[in-house]
């Protein structure tokens, strides 16, 4: 199955790096079709790795990753192209990380709104899935990484793109799954950014994800 | 000791109880001195309960719990006199909760500022420590309620606030503690609130908390 990956930094990096390494053909997009970051995780994946601009890469990809900065999201959707999302499972891991009133960050967008609403606006006709937002990169691709069993959340207004997703995810080894519902639900899910940073600066380890322990199931 | 407890709804009838049961002297106060609710909650508790105004509780409690609705909690703290709080430790569990607009609620305050935060500027010689608003109110006093080992969150300004705060904790079930930091780390727990209303409607059950897994401690 081949899937794009939208975006060239450590998130889209350890994605890509992973489908690979569980056999999926991906196309790293950026906003060149010869970025050099793009072009040096080609380099280290091997054929089943590829590259090309946002818009290749969505073209591409039956599947497609938005492992984009929360503030270029919205951008790079609109550069890459909304028919090349149409009817596809889009996965949303950015954050709407507001970084520009210092640390630690606060949401650009949250509360009545979140970055994947307005994402699922620009192009209605993909099946965005809020998901791996809330852990570090590589907690996300190997969920063994936090030392124990975690959960992850899961929201989405389709039902066949979340059944793709959790098929990935359990790939990346989750195997505590709750579905919160549709893409509004992602308002809560980006919510737990700040906890998120706050828990990092006290633990001083990223290798950490939430578990909803319960007494029912 | 003496405690006061703000509050006569589920929560702070909850807590006080449980308080009386681990043998703490607890006074409830509302906004009458014959609250009907305390009343009823004094006679069921036995010798070590009383009630009064908020001010008679704040008053009268060495500690001090608002378990206030997160919209009345400026104003009961008001009510109750800033002079009171002083140099007490002062356990905030209301959730600035916004249900005008319907379910699920939104926060009439987050993100660049919390309920813990406004709270503590009205009573500035308070210590306050912003805990147990991630949870139910029967996991708060009981932790293993929620089926297994939780985390549970601590944030102040106030290092002996915090200690005396973990001793109830402690007696609380609390075994896995973790202190994120000054008061306006606040803001990111009183943000859980919003995930936590949502996995409570996908789970149909309130019996939950959340874990911290991770690697290295």
């Amino acid at each position: 199955m081949k899937i794009g990956i939208l975006g060239t930094g450590i998130v889209g990096n350890t994605i890509g790096t992973k489908l690979i390494q569980l056999g999926y053909d991906v196309k790293m997009g950026s906003r060149s079709a010869t970025n050099e970051k793009a072009a040096a995780w080609v380099k280290a994946n091997g054929q089943k790795a590829s590259q090309g601009t946002f818009a290749d890469a969505a073209s591409f990809g039956e599947i497609i990753f938005l492992c984009t900065k929360g503030d270029a999201t919205l951008d790079i959707v609109r550069q890459a192209g909304a028919e090349n999302f149409s009817g596809k499972a889009v996965i949303d891991i950015s954050n709407p990380l507001d970084f520009s009133k210092g640390m630690p960050p606060s949401l650009f967008i949250s509360n009545t709104n979140s970055l994947a609403e307005e994402t699922q606006k620009l192009i209605p006709d993909a099946h965005i899935v809020k998901t791996l937002n809330i852990v570090n990169c590589e907690v996300m691709v190997d969920a063994t990484k936090c030392g124990g069993e975690a959960t992850m959340f899961v929201c989405g207004n389709n039902a066949d793109a979340k059944s793709v997703v959790r098929t990935i995810l359990a790939q990346f080894g989750w195997k505590d799954i709750i579905d919160l519902g549709d893409i509004t639900n992602a308002r809560g899910t980006e919510m737990m950014l700040p906890v998120w940073v706050r828990t990092w600066a006290a633990l001083q380890n990223a290798y950490f994800a939430f578990k909803i322990v319960r007494k029912f199931d």
